[in-house]
C-alpha cells in the first residue's frame, strides 16, 4: 500500500524528497508508519511506528497513520550494527588485494588515502551508507578524516552513527598537539549536526598514537563522557612491538596508562593472552569482532569463546572496503560463525543466533541504542525481509536462514529512526550517488 | 533495448513462455543475441551470440539479431560452475544447523529425505535452479535421487548439469543389486533428455558403497565413458573407518580398487597424505573444493595448494542447501580466497583470479564444457554484471570485486546455452515456484 506523502511513478516507489519534520533529511520520512501482517517471531502482527519509536505490536491493529505498508510474506527484524568500519574507504574497495599486509598500507592504500579531499569522502562515505542501507545496517561505528564530509553524508542517508576522527600522532608532538587542539575545539563547539550522530573519540592504535596522546584521550573521554575507538591487539607484529618499545604487551601497557574502562571500544582484540581477557572483562571493555577483515588480512584467530565466557560485550564489524570488500553485515554473520566453528572444530561453535545477537543487540548495547529489537518503546530502527526472496525459502529458522542463507539483497525495506529509508529496495537517488562516486574516483586516479 | 518476440509489462521484461526452437524450455529464448557496449577486459565491445554460442565479439558490430540488449554500465563474464550440489536439498534449508555432524545427519537431515517424493526433489531442484540463475551458476553439478523430478527441472528452468544418481547400497547385497538393474536400465535406454543434460554415476562415498560395487562402477564407468562423482576423504572419521575396514586410506583403497582414473570427480578430498595427493595427480582425478560446506561441518583443511602443484584441476562447489545455506558461487569464491588466506596465515595465498579460475575455467575443464571464458567460439553461457550495483563500484579491478564484494545480487542477466534465463533480474515464473515450494514444504512437515 502507498501512503500519503508516496507517489508511484515508473516501475518504482519514490519518495518525497522534503519533509516538514526533519529538515535534515534529504531520503523519504513520515510522521507514522503502520506496517501490517509481518511476521514477527513466528506469529503475524501489525507494527506501529510513532515518530522514532514502535508504540505497539499487535495482531491487526485499528492504528491510523501516515503511511501504511502491507508487508505480508515479510518478517520484521532489527536492522543491523556496523560495530567497526571506515565507511569513506568504500572508494577503494578492489584497489589493493591479495598482498603483504605492509606492502598493501604503505605502497597502496596511505598514498591514495593521503590525496582524499573532504568532497571525497563525503561521497564514499554516501556510497557506504547506501549500501548499507540496502544491506540492512542502519548504525555504523566509523573511523576516518575529514569529519565535516562523513557529517554531512550521514545526515544526508538518514543513518545513525558513531563518528570518531581518526587520531595519529605517530609520536611526533607537533602532530599531536594539533590533534589535540582539533579534538579540544571539535568537542567544544556548540554541535549542530543530528541527534542521530553520536561523536567518540578515535585514537588509531598503540602504534601510531603516543603514550601522552593516549593518557590525555583517556582523560579528555572521561571529562566529556565519551566513547574511545581504537584499533587493538590486531596482529602479532603490534604486540611484539608493544613488548619492545614498553615492555608490556598492548592490554597491559593500556592499563598501566588508566585508558581501559567500559567506554573503550576494542576492534579486533586478537592477540591477547589469559589474563588480558580478564584485564578486559573486569574493565568492561566493549570488543568489536571482524572475522573477514581478519581472514582476508590474515590477522589471527579471535577468542571469541574466552572473551564471551568473561563477560566482554563482543559486536560485529564489516572492517573497510579494503579489507573486506563490502559492508553487508550479513554476509559477516555467515563469516563469524563459520570462522569459529572451522577454528574450533566444533560444529555447535557460535550457532546462528549467537550471531544474530553479536550483530544486533550487542551492538546496541555497546553504542547505548535502545534498538537491537523489535518492542513496543524501542527505536525503530527494523528491516522489513523479502520472504519470497528464494535464499529465504523455505523459513524453517528464520535466524538460520538469515545468518547462513540470506545476504543484504533479502531486505525489502531499511527503516531507520522512523524513517523509511528503503522500500522495495529502492533507495532515492541511489543512481545519482553511483554517478557521482565513479566520476570523483576517476579524478583521483588522475589527480 | 528491447528486441522481438519480447514484451516489456508493468516493471519487468517478460519472456514469451513458447518458442519453436527449444520446446523443452519454458523460459524464454531466442536465435540470437546482440548484447551492445558491454566491458569485457576492460574494453567496451559488443558481442554477439547465435545459437549456442558465442559468435563475434567486437567494437561496435553491426550484425542482425532476434533480441538486442544495450549492456552499457554492464560487464560481460562467464557464468559460473558449481562442481558439487543436492540441489534439490533448498528443501532442508534451515531444516537443522549447528550440529555434531553424526546428529545432524541421523537424526534430522536423513529422516527428512527419506519423506521426499519425487515431485518434491522436481520442486526443490526448481528453487535451486531459480537461486542459481539469479546469483550467475549456469552449470552444476548434482547428486541426489528421484533422477526423473530432477531432470524435468533442469529441463523446465533452461540450466546446463551433470546429474548423477547417488548410489548407496550399506554393503547390502540386495540394495546393490536394485542399484546395479536401475543403472544400467537408466544407461541403456535411450535418452530423450536436453543435450544440456549429461549424466554421471554417483557412488555417494566409500562409508556408504560396497567395495564390489565400487569396482562394478568403475568398469560400468568405462565401459560407457561416464564421469564417476564421489565424496572422498571428507572426514578425519572416514579416513579411519576405512583404514580400520580395508587396512588402506581412502585414496589408496580406491586405487588398489582400480577407480582411480581422468573420469572420477572427488568431492571434499580433505583428508589426503602426501602420497595421496601423488596418487589423485598421477590419476587425473578431478577436485571439488567446499570451503562454506567445509567450515560449518568442520570437515577439516582442504590442501589447495599441494593439489593444484601436483596439477589437480580444482573446481568449486557450494554443497547442498543444509550444509552452506545457500547456492551463490559469489559467495562461496570469497570463502575459498579467505580461508585458504586464513588457513595459511598468508595473504597473498589463492589471489582473487584463482579464485575465479576454479569456479569458471577449471570446473568447464572438469566437466568437458567449451565454456569458462567469453571468446568466440565458446558456449554462449554467460553474465552481465550491473556495474551500478553498490557492491561493484568504484571498478578498480573487476576480478577482486566479484570475489570479494560481489554476491550472487550483482548480476543482471544470465545467458545459458544462448538462451536468457533472467534480465533486470526478472526470472519467469519466480513467484510461482516460491509459492509452490512454500506449499509443498508445508505438506512435507505435516506428512
Amino acid at each position: 500500500m502507498i501512503g500519503k506523502g508516496m507517489s508511484l511513478t515508473g516501475a518504482g516507489l519514490l519518495f518525497t524528497s522534503k519533509c516538514v519534520f526533519c529538515h535534515h533529511l534529504k531520503t523519504g520520512c513520515t510522521m507514522s508508519i503502520l506496517i501490517k501482517n509481518t511476521l514477527l517471531d513466528g506469529a503475524v502482527v501489525d507494527v506501529l511506528i510513532q515518530g522514532e519509536h514502535i508504540t505497539e505490536i499487535g495482531p491487526d491493529l485499528q492504528a491510523r497513520a501516515d503511511t501504511v505498508i502491507d508487508a505480508t510474506d515479510k518478517a520484521i527484524v532489527p536492522s543491523l550494527i556496523n560495530a567497526h568500519t571506515h565507511a569513506a574507504m568504500t572508494l577503494l574497495r578492489g584497489y589493493a588485494d591479495d598482498m603483504e599486509l605492509h606492502t598493501w598500507l604503505s605502497d597502496h592504500i596511505w598514498p591514495m588515502e593521503h590525496r582524499l579531499t573532504q568532497d571525497d569522502v563525503y561521497w564514499g562515505t554516501k556510497l557506504a551508507c547506501l549500501e548499507m542501507i540496502k544491506t540492512g545496517t542502519t548504525f555504523f561505528c566509523d573511523m576516518y578524516w575529514h569529519m565535516p564530509g562523513i557529517i554531512r553524508a550521514v545526515e544526508d542517508m538518514g543513518l545513525r552513527a558513531m563518528l570518531s576522527s581518526a587520531f595519529i600522532d605517530f609520536g611526533d608532538a607537533k602532530k599531536a598537539a594539533q590533534f589535540k587542539k582539533r579534538t579540544q575545539e571539535f568537542f567544544d563547539r556548540q554541535n549542530t549536526s543530528s541527534h542521530r550522530i553520536q561523536f567518540a573519540l578515535g585514537p588509531h592504535a598503540i602504534y601510531t598514537v603516543s603514550k601522552e596522546s593516549l593518557v590525555w584521550l583517556a582523560n579528555f573521554a572521561r571529562e566529556k563522557n565519551l566513547l574511545v575507538h581504537i584499533h587493538l591487539a590486531e596482529t602479532k607484529r603490534e604486540k611484539e612491538d608493544c613488548i619492545a618499545a614498553h615492555g608490556l604487551t598492548p592490554v597491559r601497557f593500556l592499563k598501566e596508562l588508566g585508558f581501559l574502562g567500559p567506554n573503550i571500544l576494542a576492534a579486533h582484540a586478537i592477540w591477547l593472552d589469559a589474563e588480558e581477557m580478564d584485564i578486559l572483562g573486569q574493565h568492561d571493555v566493549k570488543v568489536v569482532h571482524l572475522p573477514v577483515s581478519n581472514m582476508k588480512l590474515c590477522s589471527g584467530p579471535f577468542p571469541y569463546r574466552r572473551l564471551r565466557d568473561r563477560g566482554v560485550c563482543i559486536g560485529l564489524g564489516t572492517d573497510g572496503c579494503s579489507s573486506n570488500n563490502n559492508l553487508d553485515m550479513f554476509e559477516e554473520m555467515k563469516f563469524a560463525a563459520l570462522a569459529r566453528k572451522s577454528l574450533t572444530g566444533d560444529p555447535t561453535a557460535m550457532p546462528a543466533p549467537e550471531a544474530w545477537v553479536c550483530a544486533t543487540a550487542n551492538g546496541a548495547k555497546i553504542f547505548s541504542l535502545n534498538a537491537g529489537r523489535v518492542e513496543q518503546g524501542m527505536l525503530a530502527d527494523c528491516l522489513l525481509l523479502d520472504l519470497n526472496h528464494p535464499q529465504l525459502v523455505p523459513n524453517h529458522n528464520l535466524i538460520s536462514n538469515m545468518v547462513y542463507a540470506a545476504n543484504g539483497d533479502c531486505v525489502d525495506t531499511t527503516i531507520c529512526a522512523g524513517k523509511i529509508l528503503m522500500q522495495n529496495r529502492v533507495v532515492p537517488d541511489e543512481q545519482k550517488i553511483i554517478r557521482e562516486v565513479k566520476a570523483r574516483v576517476q579524478a583521483l586516479l588522475q589527480r
